[in-house]
């Protein structure tokens, strides 16, 4: 199978930091394509707005709007199938304290990173993009750089393929997010962030801020909060 | 999460494989939990068989009557949405030479271990056993002794666990798989397997063999016979 070099797929929930790899990615290939994953509670609003975000990242641009390429929804509600909740008691929540739905799978990041390079791989797209960060958003193992680089040994020796894991917003904070955004699209882009994309665990879509849509007191929205004003500052 | 150092999910698939490996299991962890999954074309024969094989295993011995602990079943019916045939033009057949659905995904068995693993963490299981072999079965990468070991760094990476992925059938070819069924549990072992079992690719289970069932042409079939000849020689 050969792969693209100059092609990329990326894994794309219209958040901030999903919206900002998918520009970091058409900016640097001739053919972008992207996937998302629906499951459990949070689909619904991140479906929604997965497709204007995509229109509006095109509309920056002539040369993104050409390499944009197809966008696939994955439906992997199966995960919600072997989650805790379901293997063992009925848990009496929908929402763990942390915002999580009950339906939060560990490993979960193996499971979609690992769709996404077969799909790239049957698509011939050689770079895999994915928005996991080890700075800010502490307590999962599976967006660490070592796992996501462990992975990559596993998929490609499973597929005897040569695709690239590339995770442009591991070792940055939410303040240079918003700063990568800016010097890849300028303040068009930022701006498009802040209006189009959604972060909000609790699917917020009503309350407005300064940095976007949400609730404003979920730790994604904090932590979106708080990277842009550090970013403002 | 404490994982039981005793314990086992045996990936089980009610083929002669994965029924040696589910006795493997019995004889050696106190505690052995079944996982399956559905997906394409074999599957409606597959399911059939899993519980009379397991059923039969317990009545072998009552020891492993007394570990043997529930089955589960997950639904990967998502993986023919991201086949070839599913993300690019459609394919006329609907099985390809080698026997293979052509909903056949590559790194498919990535997605069983991975699933496999996550089913493990949560049920508190430690060994993960998976009858896949490098010796008789070319060709599948994702069923390598280095891809196995490699994904099983990026899962307990991944999940901040110490799970084992158990290859018992990894270097013996498939005569050697009949003689490690009768070392554990004689000839009722053996028998059962022939009696019970399914690997037929095309599902056939109507004609008859002293090796089993099956259509006796496919690879799968060729493989057993070939290896039952060995065996009884």
């Amino acid at each position: 199978m050969d792969l693209d070099p100059s092609s990329a797929l990326v894994l794309f929930s219209g958040g901030q930091d999903s919206t900002t790899c998918l520009a970091w990615a058409l900016s640097r290939y001739q053919r972008v394509e992207t996937i998302g994953f629906s499951y459990g509670q949070r689909h619904a609003v991140e479906m929604e707005v997965r497709e204007p975000v995509r229109r509006a990242i095109a509309g920056l641009s002539v040369v993104w709007a050409n390499r944009l390429g197809p966008d696939r929804v994955v439906s992997l509600d199966v995960l919600g199938s072997i989650s805790k909740s379901a293997l063992t008691a009925d848990l009496p929540m929908e929402t763990r304290p942390d915002g999580l739905p009950v339906t939060f799978v560990p490993g979960r990041n193996l499971v979609f990173l690992t769709f996404a390079a077969i799909v790239a791989y049957q698509r011939g797209l050689k770079h895999v993009v994915a928005g996991v960060c080890e700075t800010d958003f502490s307590g999962y193992p599976d967006c660490r750089d070592d796992t996501v680089k462990a992975l990559q040994v596993a998929i490609n020796l499973g597929m005897e393929a040569r695709l690239v894991l590339e995770t442009p917003l591991m070792w940055i904070d939410k303040a240079d997010t918003w700063r990568l955004a800016e010097s890849m699209g300028g303040h068009a882009l930022v701006d498009l962030i802040v209006e189009e994309t959604h972060t909000c665990y609790l699917g917020d879509r009503a309350r407005r801020h300064d940095w976007g849509v949400g609730c404003g007191a979920c730790d994604a929205c904090r932590l979106r909060a708080n990277g842009w004003s550090r970013y403002r500052a």
